[in-house]
């Protein structure tokens, strides 16, 4: 007998159907015109449902990205920093060119007045992805690949920071090259 | 007699008591209950006068922004790029600390859905302080204090990416010593 907390199989397939009427909901028309009663109508579900397992269009939005980006961003380790986060920033890039980028910047914008989405945003999102990085450069580190004198958390922002920048804050396009002129930069600066 | 393009003593009182009653209201409730016609009530103007001047809240409360912080966040040249970085990033840290960073993210969060106000960031707000931050680098490489190989519109996104992070995306706060250990980090990498 599995254990309680495993989902029913019912319960599982109504998830992951509200996700996917979310994700093409939001293709179609945008973030902004995405409505809890939309995804409730796509997906035949009742509004409620959806509510109880996602408090805000901006959380359901959330687990929308992790749905659909998956392991996509994952850090490979291949015993390379510079060919592995090489890899892993080129895959931020795409990403970040694909219509997902709507998305994510519609819940950085609710993140900005919902402590309760930034809360999520951190502990689902952005948190474990950074820790990842964080443990991919702590073996570059031991390995002698990168200077050992500044956090790896720091490096971390270091690399991302700019990046965000331009798909948060400047109307200059985040090209893949230009997100490899900043690796190249950042690990330059790291080098040992 | 006045060139036409001056605007008229009136005008320019109307103005500044519009963008002083955007403050306190902003300041007082939030960026997120502040209203055109809040505004309008509190600086005894029509609304039609806001709108004259600014099509959005968020169009505004950028100009509040930038009519508040002024020359407080200038880059000074005393022949130093470290020095005058370190003066520079430690005012643009208490900014983000001061209830001011609550303006900027309702603003950058507006940006996100609307193109209109993400041009005026990038028009009048970010671009200008990027621009002068790159003629204070490019000063810096000229008297050889850092490299010349890396684009100094790329340093400026390198130093800043960073902040704007912790300011927009992480539940972490940017205290002035995060910012002065990032500009460290930055300026290690570019060092000759």
């Amino acid at each position: 007998m599995p254990p309680s907390s495993t989902p029913k199989p019912r319960t599982a397939r109504s998830r992951k159907e509200i996700l996917d009427a979310a994700f093409e909901l939001a293709m179609a028309h945008g973030y902004a015109k995405l409505t809890m009663e939309g995804v409730a109508a796509r997906a035949r579900v009742g509004k409620q449902t959806i509510y109880r397992w996602w408090p805000s269009k901006a959380a359901l939005a959330l687990d929308v990205l992790n749905d659909r980006i998956g392991a996509a961003t994952d850090f490979p380790d291949t015993g390379d920093i510079t060919a592995d986060l090489t890899t892993q920033i080129t895959a931020v890039a795409t990403l970040f060119n694909s219509p997902m980028a709507g998305i994510f910047r519609g819940v950085i914008a609710d993140a900005q007045s919902d402590l309760r989405v930034a809360e999520a945003v951190a502990a689902t999102f952005l948190g474990p992805r950074a820790e990842a990085c964080a443990r991919r450069l702590d073996i570059a580190v031991a390995q002698g690949q990168i200077r050992a004198d500044i956090p790896t958390a720091d490096m971390v922002e270091l690399l991302y920071g700019p990046l965000y920048y331009r798909v948060l804050l400047r109307d200059l396009p985040l090209t893949g090259e230009h997100a490899l002129d900043v690796l190249r930069s950042v690990l330059g600066g790291l080098a040992t």
